[in-house]
């Protein structure tokens, strides 16, 4: 949980916006609950637990309710109300009294408990995904999120350098994550979200989980990892080599490393999600790697750490000045090793900027 | 997120209680995604995520659908299928495939985004809350699950009693409350998931979040935290004071202790939940303090930090040995000070056990 409090954010604008587009979809009201929708047009960050907080956002009203003992988490914005429920109530019911009409969106992440409830208490109501409505607000940042989207990149650049002239062999995969994890607070993060180190046959697993593996001499180590910096998220991953890799590991990291630039260089206003997928995707096939890149190429990324848009096939979306996303290509070949490379990209009026710049090669250490 | 990989769990016969509540409440499918339910069942968590990880169990089959780039971490348990799916296929289209049937429960924490999908998909099925189902099962504790859950009450124990040796004044909450982040790993937890420490004022809030206030003499501070700890949850609280707390603050807190004991001596099978409650409330309302305990007064725990059942004014559930849930009354006297005292409590066949045994008296530092 990190508190959300640029004093220049605008939360009132932010809430006009979402009913502009509320309008626009004929929505009679916008429900939000965990997640980074609510803070988004709110600046505050729901609780992840039983007792439901929910902004009700509507045409002419906003509320946020909330529990009462977290109440006093909530700072003031001027623009919005502020209803704390007592354990005895039941919020399900004040939500409802504010809801009115009959169409409501309720927020991506929101627990599915609480949505049951709703449609059990407001039968005559219509509910939808409300991931459009906050989506057309939130993938186009404004120049104070890039510029913390920024300064994320480069706490973890910083971190990536400090891991080029460190000792992996004789280190287990957790205890290489948890000083990762530490690195990144100590760069500037609020907090560690993620981290993945994954080493020798586990490098095929894209998520794996660092546990009690001792990295050894010839393993490759693929370390993928991030924070909160300023409420907004950072993403980057590089791959080490302990010792020299094989002629074939090096081989196909060239092509990885190429793939990367690719889908890089394919980025810009105007260009359509997949097609930089595609990009990326073609320079692993013709090498010979294709059947081995089994994810999409990138996801969004700002308040959440993956958010609209995703760079994968079937996506016609198109991009536009200010959507921020990875560029990740990887090769998985099970039971023996695999490879990632990501940087975080930023789409420009004229073209791209990565906001990760750390040496993309693979990393030799011992 | 944590590997939970004991042994000697029998997941296929938890399916198999699961199946028995299904057919008990006439579901034809049972659908679990985030949260501790299908780890539960499976041994495996879902990564809180975007894409769709869900267990479909009906009366005859059990399923995993999962991202194609997160099955390696799925461990064959032998009591259910796995079915991958790639980043083009839409995994609740699979998952619809699966369910048959008219009926649905559908877990608690899973996102509204799946439940909403899975509506359109499939508008002919009525889903309901899974919490009844689970907590059937997960209430009640066995005898591992109890030693575990009483493990990491000892660890937790282990860092107050570091913590009341600590100087307290000239540091902030925020870096406070990093050090029992360390000092929970450092005793035997897998991660520390939460940490609240709250100073002078702040103490006020239950659920603050530590942030740059410096803590000075005369400050009360509240540190309420926990971790996982073989997968299963700690929670505890104590009060601390920097120098010797006013006459005013010393009889509340003999009160709040008087109040914790009552709770705890009144906790027992076959005792009605909101009776527990009840038994702690009085004794802060007959000193006078009453209108300032302003939540519940504990849940339970388990894989979940917060999980069935609660001790809330409302609540008939009857204890039953085997049930774990906090005790932890408090008062909150806002801009002024707060205080709280949390054990985790086990009933047991002729009682209680309380699994947090550190001393529970307001601890004096410097």
């Amino acid at each position: 949980m990190t508190a959300i409090n640029f004093p220049d954010v605008d939360y009132g604008a932010r809430i006009d916006r979402a009913r502009t587009e509320m309008a626009r979809r004929g929505l009679d009201a916008l429900l939000l609950s965990v997640g980074s929708d609510l803070p988004y047009l709110t600046g505050y960050e729901a609780m992840p637990l039983e007792r439901l907080t929910m902004g009700v956002i509507t045409p002419t009203d906003s509320t946020l309710v909330v529990p009462q003992l977290e109440a006093p988490r909530v700072v003031d914005r001027g623009c919005f109300d502020v209803i704390p429920w007592a354990e005895t109530e039941d919020p399900v019911g004040i939500v409802q009294g504010l809801m009115g009409g009959a169409t409501a969106a309720i927020g991506a992440q929101t627990w599915s408990l609480f949505l049951v409830r709703l449609q059990q208490a407001a039968p005559g109501v219509t509910f939808s995904d409300a991931t459009d409505v906050m989506k057309s607000l939130r993938t186009i940042k404004d120049v104070e999120e890039i510029e913390l989207l920024r300064r994320a990149g480069a706490a973890v650049d910083r971190v990536v350098g400090r891991l080029r002239s460190m000792r992996f062999s004789g280190q287990s995969e957790a205890a290489l994550a948890r000083q990762v994890m530490e690195m990144t607070v100590e760069e500037g993060h609020d907090v560690a979200t993620f981290h993945i180190v994954a080493s020798g046959p586990n490098a095929a697993s894209p998520h794996h989980e660092p546990a009690g593996r001792e990295i050894v001499d010839g393993d490759c180590v693929v370390v993928d990892f991030g924070g909160r910096f300023g409420g907004y998220c950072s993403d980057t991953t590089r791959t080490f080599h302990v010792g020299e890799p094989t002629a074939e590991y090096a081989e196909a990291f060239s092509a990885l490393h190429a793939a990367q630039l690719a889908g890089t260089a394919a980025a810009g206003p105007g260009v359509v999600a997949e097609d930089i997928d595609r990009a990326s995707r073609c320079v692993l096939a013709e090498a010979g790697w294709g059947e081995w890149f089994i994810h999409r190429l990138g996801h969004g990324i700002g308040l959440d750490g993956h958010e609209d848009p995703y760079l994968v096939e079937g996506n016609k979306e198109v991009l536009q000045p200010g959507m921020a996303f990875s560029i990740e290509p990887g090769i998985y070949v099970p039971d023996k090793w695999g490879m990632r490379i990501e940087d975080i990209v930023v789409c420009t009026e004229d073209g791209r900027e990565s906001l990760n710049t750390s040496p993309r090669d693979l990393a030799i250490v011992e």
